[in-house]
């Protein structure tokens, strides 16, 4: 049962030119380019957004960059990205402040807590901020698994709006999707690129893929036609996007794993001309002449270029 | 592309007397209940069967059991569980002798490889074994993932006739449907109950859910629907699954892990009649009276009792 | 081979009064306990310090508090804790301002890098800041350890000044001490409260124990003990130590790790009439009165009140 | 307290001809070997002698071959290597036929336990072995790390005898030093080859080192020093130590974490002629000749060739 956010929710990366300064002239591009490709919201601010790498003044600049260029389109749904509670709330604060419909919140991190501490973690958060809340669980980040019973309990409380799952745990998404069912207005968002077809025919409500910003078109018509009952069209749609979503393993080895997946989608955005430069956030290493090669390839195999 | 194995292969269950002992009759009833159920074929001596806990003689009676009970019905897919190379080897040939038509192997454990050593691992088991060989992913015991690279390429060479993933990472799973599409003979199978519908929806050949034990004709179903095409249905049988298997979560920690699903399923299959008894090998708990009055009240809401 | 920094440096906790705000006539107690305890310098927002839940204005009322009652006694080696390059340089430029002579700095967290990454998060902050950097190891909060060949190179090309290791791996810690044994003015600190002795053996130049808040004058006199080569007595006065390290665990579960240890802490120095609560940080749970209580016996018992 | 074993019991490598069978004579020679050097028992079946990768005869024949070469001179301590309850009294019942004068047990492993299980799977073992049994505690191949307070339970009702660490913790292992002081006639010894001096201080009553295959007189003297309480020279002899330890870092990634150490062992007794061929078990590689001749330049430097 969701009224609220469902659909394609791209998390919007962060270009850069050359000289590492980011560039707001690409980040328009690639927000129309997401509009453009039909998605259902904007999530700014996320891993893919390289959110860890940008300092204070650059996130404001993200955020007001994309508010100003979606114009009220879509809602945007903004990462507070912090390791504890009330600096969460401070950030929560600030990005609230430059536009966000909603915030996305992790449990702590670098911090060592329990399941006692992240439940007030959230329930602080919400008493300090009036926007709906989406529970990140990214455990590779994190290194804590949100329980599933605590994501129930916390959406019927109403201390959470809804839970974009990176967790790589399908079994626990799965019985997510099955206790979360009446819950009024609660949206479960899969983060993971290539099992959309299964996550939505498991009924999630919505999609927040990093592929997203290469092929948004190709994701709206698989979730189009998921929600059309076309199931096999959806699994070929899917298969087509998991097969552009090789352009992450071309760096093989050579950049961090962090770096080979933004790094790879700046890169095609950049073949495709929406994006000035491949240019990563310090201290990651940006993909080079071979790697632009071998994604090119990628997509113009998968009609992308 | 498979001509081999494919639909539902339960792990059958090692049922024990109270006293301790294995249950033959009891042992001989669940493949009974299998064969009914519409299985395509049995896997023995996996985890579900308890096999780390079996000692020598008793991995034998249970091979012999269940092959007298299946007289040839289905395949017979049987777990050479140990922990080298040379060890699998000799308890391969074991079980072939006592009428494996395939075997199942993991990579080593306890001993700390690398890819290259598993690469070896697999080739020399081939070498020396005239069946074929089933890779089993299971990264929560060995605390080693197969690499999907890997897999692809002992598929392709004919070392391995396909994956049992219990690897509880769905990306990986669905590009490895993907990569080895075009491999004749390969079959894939997913030995997580709760996403069988994506599982099948991304190509996979077959499932070997523990629950299996419990309802092998609701898997059945499943796995109808969705050759057929109906993804809907398979959905919807696939959300009844999970909700039968909320019958693991009823000791809430009492006991271990490894006891609480294998303790569910025997103990299911004892309120079912099937079973005499839900005795727990040592040094594992077998589940209690309260425990079994909530496996009981799940079985009914689901129509299984 | 060392001149800068040796000696007990303890990582001060940061006192809040009841209502939760920083207790800053406390924190001026506990710098002035640990000066006359005969300690060599001071850890300023160290995990502690409970630097991962200070908000930023809390950090710089820390530091400045910190300083004044210091008023240039012994060197303030101070965290510089944030989760990628650029954030961390602002974060070092921002106590170096406020009076750090030293600044301690952890691998990204939450980020997902790789040594190469990590090599030039070190340098770049290096060639950012012009104090001496000490590298602080501790992988159960960022889930990296850092490689020992690593430290090696960043010492001896003078990126580094030393480093913290909290990092539980006392074979890696013995073969820095080895490798970095004639690196001019670089320090090695070990991290780990009951295993000073053997580090000091080794060839330790230091001790950053967070329960140097306790027992400074304990931790004076074992470092005076290995000084003097008197190891037997090194050894008694750990083996005491380590029994008012018990502390940490009477809490037994009912809080989490983090709040354990630094809930301890707090607690005996509440009890010792040094600080004026033993109020922790949000969403941290703060010991109880039976806590307090089994605290005290233990204090009691090492004639620490 | 301790009456039954201390000293240094190293854990014997077990030596293949160039074909891969067991080299017997050589093993004779590894035996004598270490008796000479002074050792005070020998571990038998090991990590270090490849256990995991031995076929049932292979164990049956290195442990009646060392005890042939041993003739009573040193206790034999030998391992029951197998990964439950049951399969770990029946291969303790064959090893203690084989003439062990007690055994090595570790927690179960490829099976997931709880803590609770443990204590059952150590209780039961000792209600059917009549010897003395050492709990192993190594958590990089059992993945579970046996808790301090279990281990001194276990120890005060007389169902172990001692503990052989190799968890890489020094922190529990100081605190299980302190905790079971009182315990009469319980050993604990260190596995970690270059902590040996810190652990000693610490009150521990042997070491098990793999690198004292190589260097058994070297151990011999370490151990003598701190009996004889001179800290300062058996720091000496541990440094020595650690740097002929860097023999296992030569492989440098080419072949596995487990082949390098004990392959480093191999080839070392190799170069020094105590045994004829440095082959491994498959499928772990073997140390090549550039490697061969790194460790023969490490063993120059610190006189042992």
């Amino acid at each position: 049962m969701s009224t609220q956010f469902q659909g394609v929710i791209p998390p919007v990366i962060t270009p850069r030119h050359a000289d590492g300064s980011v560039d707001t002239d690409s980040l328009k591009n690639v927000t129309k380019h997401l509009i453009d490709g039909g998605v259902a919201g904007l999530f700014v601010l996320g891993s893919s957004g390289e959110v860890p790498y940008l300092t204070n003044a650059e996130r404001e600049l993200v955020v007001t960059t994309i508010a100003e260029a979606n114009a009220g389109a879509v809602p945007l749904i903004v990462g507070a990205n912090e390791q504890t509670t009330n600096r969460v709330i401070e950030e929560a604060r600030k990005v609230v402040d430059l536009g966000a419909d909603a915030i996305v919140v992790t449990s702590m991190y670098y911090a060592i807590g329990n399941v006692a501490e992240t439940e007030t973690h959230f329930r602080s958060i919400h008493a300090a901020i009036d926007k709906p809340i989406f529970a990140y669980d990214v455990p590779v980040r994190t290194h804590f698994k949100l329980p599933t019973d605590l994501l129930v309990r916390l959406g019927r409380d109403g201390v959470i709006a809804g839970v974009k799952d990176s967790s790589g745990d399908d079994v626990s998404f799965r019985q997510l999707l099955l206790q979360a069912k009446d819950i009024p207005n609660f949206d479960i968002f899969t983060g993971h690129e290539v099992v959309v077809d299964g996550a939505l025919l498991g009924g999630a409500q919505g999609v927040v893929p990093g592929l997203g910003n290469v092929d948004p078109a190709g994701y709206r018509r698989l979730f189009d036609a998921a929600q059309a009952g076309d199931w096999a069209l959806a699994a070929r749609e899917q298969d087509r996007l998991a097969d552009v979503f090789e352009i992450v393993y071309t760096p093989n080895g050579r950049v961090s794993g962090g770096a080979a997946g933004l790094g790879a989608f700046k890169t095609a955005l950049q073949v495709m001309g929406i994006i000035e430069s491949n240019t990563m956030s310090q201290p990651m290493l940006t993909l080079n002449d071979a790697e632009t090669a071998a994604i090119r390839a990628i997509l113009e195999r998968n009609g992308l270029v």
